[in-house]
């Protein structure tokens, strides 16, 4: 691409670096900026600067928060007894968003992921190990993805901790609701035999 | 969506202000500049600020330029008597790429669009007409989307001018190089016999 401004290319080399993001598509977000009241780019940049200067991760949980210590640590209500292991905050949002779930969260920060140069000591791991080691917790369950990266880290971090006196669960992988049997992949559907609920345990959820 | 941070839902929001970034989409640019060193965060900002406030329109044909006047107009080696008229600045790095061009552009700003509220008074066409009461202008070149927007506009344009002794033409339209007849649509297909060309001409490009 061939820019007829410095500024115009050094806008759009930045904004191609986030994810997913390509140069065309960084051009027609800068042009857009462009066509805005000066304003909006100014609430975007602050907005940005603000978010990656002064965000906090809970001391407890290690979920992203604007206090130390994060709502869903801070809420008396919630069990502190049980503990779900996640990924990141976006796991947390998502298991939050089916109110099933009233124990708290340990986030991860990501996965053991040796081609991404991500290993144990990258994750808040050694954190989560001497939470348990402490005593308070009575359950981990484990919700991680259910990719190879996600069971080498549970795997992992089960090893740490099979010492320690607590149950371990792992939510179930199956059939999602609503789902056709016939299109499901066949690992899922076996699984979904193998790890079968009684049926009076399904009518509750 | 329930965000635990309202500094993370303040930049979520605001980058999915962003056209053709959702909420989702968002979230996953944010938590990446989170991962990332600070500096690329304010390299980002900064950019986007820089952008916003320092960059130029080009005085003579209003492309985006770090100048008063582009590369483009400022070259003495292009020809200023044949102008293209095109809608925005990603127009003209297009056709820059074919190097089939070796006049002058128009950057209108946008299209005549009554839905998005954009009328003439908002494009510079009122620039353009005056350009060419000047006199420097020998042929004008119509190089607006084939849409009934780029249509209006295009026909909005000439209007203003068919008093003035130049040259009008419009880029051709026709089927794209590479494509197969049984699949162009019937209006396009159309069109390319209609303004069918002499086949010696056809082999010089």
């Amino acid at each position: 691409m061939d820019f007829s401004s410095k500024i115009l290319e050094n806008a759009v080399n930045e904004v191609s670096r986030l994810p997913g993001i390509g140069k065309r598509t960084a051009l027609r977000l800068v042009l857009h900026l462009l066509k805005q009241p000066k304003e909006n780019t100014a609430y975007l940049s602050e907005a940005l600067l603000h978010l990656r200067n002064d965000v906090k991760n809970c001391e407890k949980c290690f979920n992203i928060s604007d206090t130390d210590l994060c709502d869903i640590c801070n809420n008396v209500k919630r069990n502190p007894e049980i503990v779900c292991v996640v990924e990141d905050i976006r796991d947390v949002m998502a298991i939050e968003g089916t109110s099933q779930f009233n124990g708290l969260y340990h986030v991860l920060g990501g996965k053991i992921s040796p081609i991404e140069g991500i290993g144990p000591q990258n994750l808040q791991i050694e954190s989560l190990v001497k939470k348990i080691a402490e005593g308070e917790i009575k359950e981990l369950i484990f919700a991680l993805s259910s990719t190879m990266e996600g069971d080498t880290t549970n795997f992992y971090i089960y090893k740490q901790i099979e010492k320690f006196e607590i149950i371990t669960s792992t939510i179930a992988r199956g059939i999602a609701v609503g789902d056709e049997l016939e299109f499901a992949d066949e690992v899922t559907l076996g699984r979904s035999i193998v790890n079968r609920i009684p049926f009076t345990q399904s009518l509750r959820a």
